[in-house]
């Protein structure tokens, strides 16, 4: 079985994670939503004060195959601030490609994170699911996290850039 | 009537705002849940590197009135990513005093989040909300916002401490 390795996303990167957030979105129905660029990640996401960090999943060759490490996973997080307990994580995206699922490979990158939430002392990490992605929803439940919308009624609300501009008269 | 100023939180609102969060909290029934301190609020919201950014909402006495602003609400919020549109902005906590609701403050604290939002090229800005929380289900609504768990399916997921621990072995 071909070995995987969870890393620290490079620049370089972008272009994979760019594919990899547009196969998730489609997965989603949601691909109509996309509007990011593969410059706006590097940008966003490589600088002095990164807007996010990113972990990947690759597929190393065997010896002597003749091809590259293969990015098929990422998690893509940044940090947050509850009022409640200071700082956190938020996983803002964690996607594997299909073809690549069933090895844990999902399970490394979570645990990869809750690694780093531990290491920086957050006392939690979040994520949303849509609850129609029974498998998603079984995973995560399966590895310790608990449904807030479920548990509590947390409802998550958006404001668009047209209720914005509404809102303050632009 | 009092006159009602949005304004940028200083470190030595952390009293008054740590006081709000716990009877947000309160209200919300999740008291047990605050752990925070007002020393943590004032080094994490206002060293080099915020990890937040706060407005508040205080009362102006009437000319004469022998006594100071008065802080009556607050609205906490911070930079995400998302991955579809780039930066954002999340609104953590927004609240008004219960004596102090009607006047439309907490509206104000919301339209001054939206400013900041376009002034920092982000094309949205979220926050959550207790599903039996109508009144504020129905400001936020008024004022434009989506109900995406309503709408997309979205539900929000936690990964506490202790499960974090049992994920990584620790």
């Amino acid at each position: 079985m071909a070995s995987v390795r969870i890393r620290e996303a490079k620049e370089g990167d972008c272009g994979d994670i760019l594919r990899l957030i547009r196969e998730l979105a489609e997965f989603e129905k949601l691909l109509d939503q996309v509007k990011i660029s593969e410059e706006a990640l590097r940008a966003d996401g490589f600088g002095e004060n990164p807007f996010y960090h990113c972990l990947v999943a690759e597929i190393l060759p065997a010896p002597g195959e003749p091809r590259g490490p293969c990015v098929v996973g990422y998690g893509l997080y940044y940090f947050i601030y509850s009022t409640w307990k200071g700082r956190n994580i938020y996983l803002e995206d964690v996607y594997v490609m299909p073809e690549y699922r069933g090895q844990g490979i999902g399970s490394k990158i979570i645990k990869k994170v809750a690694e780093v939430a531990l290491d920086k002392g957050c006392s939690q990490f979040r994520l949303a699911v849509l609850n129609w992605n029974q498998k998603a929803i079984d995973l995560y439940k399966a590895l310790g996290a608990q449904d807030l919308t479920e548990a509590e009624g947390w409802h998550s609300f958006r404001f668009e850039r047209e209720a914005m501009r509404k809102l303050v008269g632009k």
